[in-house]
């Protein structure tokens, strides 16, 4: 494909996810947001306004687009598949939001259906593209601290979804922890144990929904490699994102991050900083910029994206294991479908 | 001014700086830069062709143009004086590179010609707007550490400029600690006292061309506060800009950038950092973003720019005090001419 | 007991840990190191040399003692019982370095036999007297983050110990990750459940003896406390022992220490600090001579010291589980029988 | 001098650093502390009392002593320069603290007639035995960073001294900045000027005694080399004691002591470590203790001690002339008399 032309996007989803999205599009003078389609209209047109594009209802109409390179999913997980699905049979470039579907077996069959595809699919677990995150993994693939022994994660969110969300999310392994799964794929691919422990310390809603609000999962790598998360669902300091690679020659650790370099040292301590960044849009604005142009430049060259479906895949093999480890309190042997 | 249609503006330069602005501007949706104007006109061509502007070789084409809202000066400094007093006198709106010029009669002579400016004049000490000195400046002023006492501003360029830039640069006073001296003006604008001292480390050409290639610099304010600005013309860990500003409640600091905060720990230490920003265009890219909002805000607000001409003239005067001081071994007391 | 007079102890051991304790002892105007006994009679005439002791070949000839307060035990761990029933049967008060024995029926049996002790029976775990543990272990017992959610330990040595240690050892749970079983008993009395993955990842010797040179283990408190320990028997970046508790309030955490607060800034990077204290009589030196003064406390104030004989019991019970665990990959229920 | 038997030592002034002093020479099995000697007996009496030493109210008592290697001066500054000089003449070692005197002349008097004196004659600036100092130095000395280019010392007392001591203080020059000018002469013996500014920012006391309470002073080295130093009387967050060496090739920063690595995160902030060590011998301890052994060493070893009495000198020399540059606002040259 020539670059003499900007890419012509589409985008399902006018939410939260679908705004940031669309901010992104129209900031890059090499795409061109055309479509916003949205069942709430009024919001489709919204952000359509702020951004250039046309707002649709009907998704009918994006796929009836003439001159459309590519679709960023946003909508909500249930419409997931079938919109990837149309779409890849269309021929578009697909960017999903995280997860494929709640239901391994719906993915599966989403496989069958996309699996001829022509145009990259590509799975929006963001985090890979985090600076600190993408900077550990690179210079872990460099060799600098020899070959990963262990990879520690730890992942917070600063309060958990209201209940409604909480309902239908799959619970906090497929919610969640799948983010965290997916980094430790980033690291280590080929995942052969899962080994989950959960807990309530103190949430009723989540208690009473039969979920935990807090877990420590264990990984084992094919090559040895442990690597362990551990999730809260809140988090008084802020969105707590870190994670450390530990190898025979070091270890690389990414920290949290801060709006400025700025400390105060008063009576009460010293080189106190400011709060992290308390919102998963603000802590990874950088990294949904830079997703998005990996996904123009997979449109662009015709290379097959990371993530990719089988990412998707993977991640929720890994979330289904960890919650029948946690509740039957074993090991899972992970088989690899992916 | 209505908010209904885009501010137009156009730029003076193409060149290093003059890419900043451009850039920032077209990536800006409420602002439409309008014109690009440079002598070496390929050089401004290829800039508008990447930003939707227009090249013109003449400055009296922009000064001819229909409907612009101001200008950004981004020519050489010679060039300043001319373009900022007939913009000013077209009723443009201005944003001035510093200095206004290296001559103080000059800037004092220009001051008369653009007091009865109709429109705003913002001069460009891009620090004023760097998120951590910013946030320092304001909650000292918020007074969470008390009233002022001391300012430390360490400021260190990567390397010396090339000699031709040198020869003209009006020595490091005027060229590089007038940066430090209008952040001392942003803690503390009544200065009454300069005292510098100056040496030649490193360079031979700094030395023959009778300039300093390392200075330290003592300023007090009329409430006694004590101000230390350390420079040095070369650094090998980048380009270190960091302040400290000390109370009778507390001290607040800002340090350095780096572009991750990824850590390192191996067998030769912990907690390695990446290097921090090398390139006073990286180092500083948000500040150079949100001056130019706070810019567009002046317009269309019709406000008062800060930092304004008067701090322009002010820098000039203390760099010139310190001039003074490092020749002759005295503290010079400041005239308040600004 | 008066504090008239200084403690008369009598140390069994003269190796590293011995050593240790010595010069503390030595070093301390209110405590007399009157005997030191070893079966290896040099090192003891060594080391009483130096500390004004006197060396004996013969356990008998410290039972036989005249106005003993107290033993220090630093001699292998299959001597430990029996030293630690004898003194205890004499009315002497005992600090026993870690583990009571490798068996735990032993050590059952040992409790039998030490329960009617009338003088203080203290374990050697170092570490709850580390300044920076004991500071966050107090302050979330102050409350300062609400209830302790979750804890988690990296804990990781310099380099495996020789083989001829190894195979003696008890295997990486009963030999190392127990300090990090009591540390999390430290902040988590009751552990009600333990599941441990063990890896193979670097060293031949480790692995031919069916042991794990790296393992992660999770503890599931009786209030929901999750705590996560992350155990490697190599470290190239010195003595990794870092924990962080975390609450609803906030987190509190312990990191590494280095000999000072000196960082270094260069083309390569910022912020280096140097090595952290690569060996373990270093890294806990200030724990060693805290904990010698808390058990001369224990001893003149004639109560009940921390951690006791059921502190190295319960430690013992959790290596157990652990080492199950991670044979049986299932989560293992801990009866709790201290 | 043979090490067979312990070094033999009295101490002038049992008063705060007369405390210090006793107790770590109580603590070193190679030192033997003979005679303290204090007018107020009560207080010599209860200090030797605890360090196993004599108590003496007249000094003629310790210059009749038979077999003493040395004394230790830590009585009032007005009787340093006679205990120093009868040291002297007896042929005892001497190790003052600083200042010898506060009058120049005085000084110099003493200089001819400690001038043939046999055994050594050491100064107290012990912050040259400061672990991160001593590191900052030795790396410097070792070309880590280059020829050392700037050096920049930031300097704040926890709060100023009662009156009374302000009173026979000599000034803040004289009294305060007097160690940060002997830590400039630990980087850079030979200095040649000095620039000072001095302000009252806060302190009413300290304004009535024509002092000031805040204060910059600039030091140029033979080489080129400019040295900032600041300092303040007070200083809500503790201590606050730190230097930057700058060269060519790097920075090496000495940072503020904390009692432990602790770093507390909430919904204020993150990172925020203890409070730094706020009184001058907590935070100088260790230094203390090493500048002991480094004066048994000199005694031991025969050899010349540094600091040494043209240090002594050099820094009341280099405080004299900032005293006069602030009050002239003139740039001072030093005649190097040490």
């Amino acid at each position: 494909m020539s670059s003499s032309r900007p890419l012509r996007l589409a985008l399902f989803g006018s939410g939260r996810i679908g705004q940031v999205h669309a901010r992104n599009l129209a900031a890059d003078p090499d795409i061109e947001l055309v479509l916003i389609a949205d069942p709430f209209i009024d919001a489709a047109r919204a952000l359509a306004s702020q951004t250039g594009a046309r707002a649709v209802q009907d998704p009918e109409e994006v796929f009836a687009a003439q001159d459309l390179d590519g679709v960023i999913i946003g909508s909500p997980t249930n419409t997931h598949v079938d919109l990837m699905t149309r779409a890849a049979e269309r021929g578009l470039a697909v960017l999903c939001e995280k997860p494929i579907d709640l239901d391994l077996d719906t993915v599966l069959a989403c496989r069958d259906r996309v699996k001829n595809a022509t145009a990259p699919i590509m799975l929006g677990f963001n985090r890979r593209f985090d600076p600190g995150f993408a900077a550990v993994n690179a210079r872990v693939e460099a060799g600098e601290i020899g070959p990963l022994e262990q990879l520690t994660i730890i992942s917070r969110d600063p309060a958990p979804a209201p209940r409604g969300y909480l309902e239908t999310s799959g619970g906090i392994f497929r919610d969640m922890t799948i983010h965290d799964l997916d980094m430790a794929r980033f690291f280590v691919p080929d995942i052969v144990e899962v080994t989950a422990v959960g807990a309530n310390q103190f949430s009723d809603d989540i208690r009473e929904l039969g979920d935990y609000d807090s877990v420590v999962v264990t990984l084992r790598g094919r090559g040895g490699e442990l690597i362990s998360i551990t999730n809260s669902r809140h988090c008084s300091y802020g969105y707590d994102q870190r994670l450390e690679a530990f190898g025979p020659e070091g270890m690389l650790e990414a920290r949290n991050l801060t709006p400025t370099a700025v400390r105060k040292h008063d009576a009460s301590g010293t080189e106190l900083q400011d709060p992290i960044m308390n919102f998963f849009l603000e802590r990874y604005a950088e990294a949904y910029r830079l997703e998005l142009q990996a996904f123009a430049q997979a449109i662009r060259s015709g290379t097959t994206p990371s993530p990719g479906f089988a990412d998707g895949l993977a991640a929720l093999v890994l979330a289904d294991a960890a919650v029948e480890s946690a509740q039957n309190g074993k090991t899972v042997t992970v088989e690899q479908i992916w």
